[in-house]
């Protein structure tokens, strides 16, 4: 019976300043560096094991990683880096505090772009240039909803994750907000008006257990 | 014209209590993360991109490897980890207190089995158990000398390094003082009685600037 364990990263700058991210690359603050080691010593005090760890290009994403296996004595495992992890594009939303964007949309709106399942936040006016995305031929998205991070994480569970897990390899999974949402609705089935009701807060891992199929026999949410 | 950078692990705690570590995972002092974070501010400043990083499988290595990623922003890279790069095998050295050893063997014998090309130090009893190596089938040494380690890490060099240098990509290697003299014998097609006299200090990056044909156009080694 394989174990999935997802876990979003630790507190980042843009949660204690209540910005939306995306694909910026807000750093963990030192309350996020701390979750991510207790997440570490928790899971290593259960003794769980895995061959790989999956992570996004985002720093808080990594680090948060990077402190788990080093808690848990594996950083010897790989560590897959892959923009299909990163978290939702927010958009032209992307820096702007949730506090104003609110007042500004109204409660209605703002939880449709946040929460639901196929809003799509307001569009960046062009494409913005990364080197981490330029050297793979990525075009970094204009403004994702959940829908379309869904479609652009599944082909990374279908290639990289699921057929290690269908090994009976246990995995881990450090990802965020939203990524880990489209992951969760995927795994569990949960209907496109129902995932609105889906939180993933910060650093408290998710342990899956699962069948032979994949299909869910387990779910357990570890609290920080 | 690829530049291949090659730096040695911060402190660790063995370096400081100087003892012979070889595959046993002795952590960073505070006194080697600062080395670590310090080699990623200067090679920041100099601008150096890389494509792929490549470590052992011991944390002093891989954790010097995460902190010059991250002060120089490109932690979303991928960090090959392999037992190839591991420091050389001290066999039963392992763990012993290099003036001890000194003392008991003498300097002649002492600096064989330390500098020396084909000096194997005492061999361990029975194999080691590790979960790192079992699980690929690896086999950990009884002990090693450096021609030992120059044979089983140049595999990984013309798999998975040199490839990429020859197709114009920068790469950064971390590793440890032995396996890197000998990755630095191969390169500079030093002779084996004449390694004894190299010695790679704890993160001190050497940055070699390559022809086509990875032949050394230029050697720098940047002070800590």
């Amino acid at each position: 019976m394989p174990i999935l364990i997802v876990v979003r990263h630790g507190q980042s700058q843009a949660n204690l300043d209540n910005i939306f991210t995306g694909w910026t690359d807000s750093p963990l603050t030192a309350k996020g560096v701390a979750q991510a080691k207790k997440v570490g010593q928790i899971l290593a005090k259960r003794g769980y094991q895995y061959t790989a760890v999956h992570t996004s290009y985002m720093q808080r994403a990594i680090i948060t990683a990077n402190l788990i296996l080093a808690a848990q004595d594996q950083l010897y495992l790989p560590i897959y880096k892959t923009w299909r992890l990163n978290e939702r594009h927010y958009g032209a939303l992307s820096g702007q505090h949730k506090d104003e964007v609110k007042a500004r949309v109204g409660e209605k709106q703002f939880k449709a772009w946040r929460r639901g399942y196929s809003a799509v936040p307001p569009r960046l006016s062009q494409p913005q240039h990364d080197r981490r995305y330029d050297r793979l031929g990525v075009q970094v998205p204009l403004a994702e909803s959940l829908a379309m991070t869904e479609k652009r994480l599944l082909p990374y569970w279908e290639d990289a994750i699921a057929p290690r897990l269908l090994n009976n390899e246990n995995q881990l999974v450090v990802a965020h907000g939203s990524s880990l949402r489209a992951l969760i609705k995927y795994l569990e089935g949960i209907p496109d008006d129902q995932i609105n009701q889906v939180e993933v807060p910060n650093a408290e891992p998710i342990v899956y257990r699962l069948d032979d199929r994949l299909k869910i026999i387990q779910k357990e949410i570890i609290a920080n």
